[in-house]
């Protein structure tokens, strides 16, 4: 088709973009479209397979857009055509790879002919991402062998696909050659490849075939989750979530590392535990999705950089130690079958690239998610999680840093803590009159008060499932609760004269009951302890110091909104978080919560592979900073034991937790105490 | 340092190469001569351990170079270097690197320390070739770790490479990456890296070490052969050749393909053969050299197109008939690991690539050893072995093709056939006027007449290896000499009149005694039968009809040079080569035999990587042609069945050959007789 356009030929207007423009007779719509600039789906490539191009002509008077009738101005479908569209559903319509124009024609392209399809991030922070992943397929027609020609199957592969895609594929994985030759003779030189970057060919299949998917994992210290993902149309189709085996050999990073250091074959233990692992995940989301293992054909990795260390096999020890060196910092792109990952054999895993030691792919997830680097705000980003990610910047300079906060947010050391799984507490609130509490667990839409209870309650009725343990929201919440109704003290002591029934004395420590033996999976009550107190205030002081540092570190005082991301159960409540102090006191309505952010980071970078490019720069240029070895932060983290009052320091809280009656106890002094107990004093 | 020249600067003169220059006070004398376009080796980079980059400072009276004396033109060395040079016995030697220009100085380069080292093919064709592998190792300084440098230590070592060598290394094996930390700390950040084509680290080690290795397969149909190289100067350390394994599911190339065919897991079976077979080819030659097989960190490979499917585990099905078909006809790179292969486990495996179905890699290395492609001459070059490839052309053009010979050639089907392995009996002799025949064995230098024989013979004076079969090139020579000394006549049959008694009746067919009883291993004698005469007819027919075919197909009457390849013991003897019609009739002096020539191309792709990309290029240029559904190929093998005789047809042959008293028997109708025998008649 020639470029320049003569002002008899036909006008072609297509909706709802309203690009317009004139092409020569004969010209298919697809082309016609292509040259307008409108980028129509096809992955067959005008072979009338796919049908994934249909466009439908409309007619009737639409002066406003310079065309009269559109009847009779494209070319008469074939039978073939027809057959195709009617077995779609689509007889309205027609395919654009084989509609020439004839004359003047309007036309609307539907949502789904598009290309470039767009996916809405569903999340607090409502985002679009643009489908452009690493790994597509596309239907071509190859060259059949002939006596006398010596290109071999393969260059005749590579010819098609630079004929008919303007693809230069450089190389085929070693599997998918194997394959090929049966492949071209089993479709009569009708194939499908599947590209990986437009550059290797990692999977052949006979004939026409399409579903191209993807795999995104976010390695938690606690927690691992993964989305399997179409990359088609870059909808999520299963999520997937369970335990990190390895905290069998330790529940935070440094016993982990500790393990590999003491042990022989530790590094071995931990890497295999996380790789079967990932398989069962892949397995049970590929299940979920209708889809078999074997049709991933890519996956994108987050996780700290001790997990990542451990997930390629790498000893994780140097991070275990000052000046914490990771063996690698950019992107990688690794065979899957070189880590045992049971997915498509040609399947790549790409690892996001790390900040520094401490501030790994999981951050840069977190950051590509939200994009803070883009926004004129300085915003402080934190990621709640094992080992908590701190950044804090805009677009002209952002400084980052990690602060080990423990598993406690995660539900871990937490004596009825579980994770985000069905029958888990997710959601508290406690009545500050009565101090009975109300929760909600997973996979159950009522909150606990609302349950219909008794052996008269029909089965249909009960709830779905019973409360089984507290997860990260839950604990969050609950322990925020108590201190906004006063059933624990700011520092951290459980009221001594509270005389609620709810509060049980054993052995002079209080606990709380949060659900009733009635209430439970066990038949036995959930309480909230006073250790777990202990651990969330830990915890909480951890992160809350890093943050108060990095803020320090970059000269900043104030900041103009907080994004906080974290992967247990639901986003967190921005306001019982600060009620605990995981951020520092700020106006709440500039608080969002974002929810597992570094896993959005994944699935992004699965489905739009600039996103990689994005990270790969952004790693290196956000600022890192070593926090947990700085006198500071040691200070900052004794100061912050201490859980928020309505004082100077939380001035937005005033309202939301009561005047602080108990002279509140030196945060210190407890630590002592507290010390002095566990050593049997 | 600058290159901007000062007439007062001092000058450099070095020799043999004479070359000159001026350069600024202080500058290192390797940087010197680098800057003069000499390039002296070095694997430490100036770091006083690899003591490579050693010179002579020439003193005394030089005018006619210019200089009168180098005395106290250069730098004084330190302790360090001094020791260095005393420990490698070079004390009259400085250390370039570290050698700095004072004044005028006249140096001279020893060969062992200039780089761009050369080697001298050993072959009749002597050729000389550049030392330029695609994998070297360099001695690096890495940053240290330290807090706040984020870089990551593959990071490190990236910038380390490039300042300390300008490589850009884009990435680095995952395997090489878990090894990377402990390296890099064991060797107090000085490493070893080996490097594949300056793009990939596909190895580490801590601290200095030279040695690098690389081995160089012929995959033949019948016997696999390896050369095992030291990179760094391109010496063979080593060959080691062993029998295909694959001949147990079928002599020839149809047979294996029909193994594949009949049986499903016939592809598996055979390509495991192969793959256990280069295992053991491997670990022999690396012990040969006293290195490890994972010291091995490259392979190249050549084999017919049959062979290397079965190598690279893909279905030869489409070999086995037009149009034959191959997957792939490009060179490849893959990883060792990856096909199963026992060496480095980041090496990587290099095959050369294929002209057309029928004529492969093994072909490409005849032609890049032999470089007919740069003659005037035209030349026909013949490869013979299970499959012959024949290539018939100039620098202008060339032709090439594939003819089935079948293994007889290799000493397969023959009656006391073997590859060759000591013990095989490698040249013959046969007397004229008694009919006696001599013969040489390969392990032992002596002719068998001159073997000591009997008790009283002491051990060392006896032959070291007695016959215990015949190889390629002594099956070739017998029968060469039987029918010159008129053992048979030129139908091929044994002359019923001949008297001698070394010719044995057994069913009326003749045998000829070529080893008595005591000459061999076995204490039985070894016999040239009517039929192995047979199966030589068979062979020479194919590989001559072939050749004929081609020159015909190139328009061509005659050439200019015949170039003899192959790879069964001994150079084949041109003479006898002709005597028994392998090639077309010409004067001997412009025949060359050369031996294995195609893993002469493997060995040389190894040691130097420019000459891949000729095999690329040679590949696609020469034009390949199918001959053998051709009917003028059956015809003229038909007709090339009978042996030669001094008749117009081989002129050259006049005087070697006896004058054909006995009336010859048409070829076609003995086929006939022969066949009828068969069946039982």
């Amino acid at each position: 088709m020639s470029n320049s356009q003569h002002p008899h030929d036909p006008l072609v207007i297509l909706m709802p973009s309203g690009r317009r423009g004139r092409v020569e007779p004969g010209t298919s719509l697809l082309d016609a479209a292509r040259n307008m600039g409108v980028e129509i789906e096809s992955i067959c490539g005008g072979r009338l397979t796919c049908g994934k191009c249909k466009v439908r002509i409309e007619d009737g008077l639409f002066q406003k857009h310079g065309i009269t009738s559109s009847q009779g101005h494209v070319s008469q479908p074939t039978k073939e055509e027809m057959e195709l569209l009617q077995n779609m559903g689509s007889a309205d319509c027609r395919l654009s790879c084989v509609a020439y124009v004839q004359g003047d024609i309007l036309a609307f392209v539907p949502e789904e002919s598009r290309a470039q399809k767009q996916i809405i991030r569903k999340s607090a922070t409502e985002r679009v991402i643009e489908v452009a992943p690493a790994i597509r397929k596309v239907y071509i027609k190859v060259d059949e062998a002939q006596l006398g020609d010596h290109r071999g199957d393969w260059g005749r592969v590579q010819d098609a696909l630079r004929e008919q895609w303007q693809v230069e594929a450089q190389t085929i994985d070693l599997l998918a050659m194997r394959k090929l030759q049966k492949a071209l003779r089993d479709g009569r030189w009708k194939v499908t490849v599947t590209l990986w970057h437009d550059r290797e060919v990692i999977d052949v299949r006979a004939g026409y075939e399409e579903g191209v998917y993807g795999l995104a994992v976010d390695i938690g210290s606690t927690t691992v989750v993964g989305h399997l993902c179409d990359l088609r149309t870059g909808q999520v189709l299963a999520t997937e979530s369970m335990m990190n085996p390895q905290v069998t050999y330790g529940e935070d990073l440094m016993s982990r590392i500790s393990y590999v250091m003491m042990h022989s074959n530790g590094l071995e233990k931990q890497h295999k535990a996380i790789i079967d692992a990932l398989n069962t995940l892949a397995a049970r989301a590929a299940k979920a999705a209708g889809i078999r293992s074997n049709d991933i054909h890519e996956a994108v990795f987050v996780g700290n950089t001790t997990m990542i260390h451990i997930f390629l096999d790498c000893d994780p020890v140097e991070l275990g130690g000052s000046p914490f060196a990771v063996v690698n910092r950019d992107p990688l792109d690794i065979k899957a079958r070189d880590l045992g990952l049971r997915m498509h054999p040609g399947a790549y895993v790409h690892v996001l690239p790390a900040e520094a030691g401490h501030v790994g792919a999981d951050n840069v997830g977190v950051l590509i998610a939200e994009e803070p680097y883009r926004m004129q705000d300085i915003s402080l980003t934190v990621d709640v999680g094992t080992n908590a990610e701190i950044v804090v910047g805009g677009r002209d300079w952002m400084f980052s840093a990690s602060s080990p906060t423990g598993p406690a947010f995660e539900g871990a050391q937490i004596t009825y803590g579980m994770r985000a799984a069905p029958g888990a507490i997710e959601r508290v609130r406690i009545d500050p009159a009565t101090l009975q509490p109300r929760f909600r667990v997973i996979g159950e839409e009522r909150w606990s008060d609302e349950w219909p209870m008794g052996p008269e309650v029909p089965l249909e009725d009960q709830p779905k499932h019973l409360a089984s343990g507290i997860c990260g929201s839950g604990i969050i919440e609950v322990i925020a609760e108590m201190l906004i109704t006063g059933v624990i003290l700011p520092d951290g002591r459980f009221n001594p004269n509270n005389p609620s029934e709810r509060i049980v004395w054993k052995e002079r420590k209080g606990n709380y009951t949060l659900a009733t033996a009635d209430q439970t999976t066990t038949g036995e009550p959930i309480y909230v302890t006073q250790s777990d107190v202990r651990n969330i205030q830990l915890a909480k002081a951890a992160l809350y110091a890093g943050a108060k540092l990095l803020l320090l570190r970059a000269g900043m005082k104030k900041f103009d909104r907080v994004i906080l991301a974290g992967a247990f159960g639901s986003y967190i409540d921005p306001k019982h978080a600060m009620v605990l102090g995981l951020i520092p006191d700020c106006d709440l309505s500039k608080v969002t919560a974002v929810g597992n952010a570094a896993g959005d980071g994944a699935r992004i970078a699965l489905v739009n592979r600039h996103k990689r490019e994005e990270a790969r720069h952004i790693a290196r240029w956000v600022r890192s900073i070593e926090i947990a070895m700085d006198p500071i932060f040691q200070e900052e983290f004794v100061a912050a034991m201490h859980l928020p009052h309505a004082s100077d320091s939380f001035p937005h809280l005033e309202g939301i937790l009561p005047q602080a009656d108990a002279t509140p106890v030196g945060a210190g002094r407890e630590r002592r105490s507290r010390s002095a107990r566990q050593s049997g004093a």
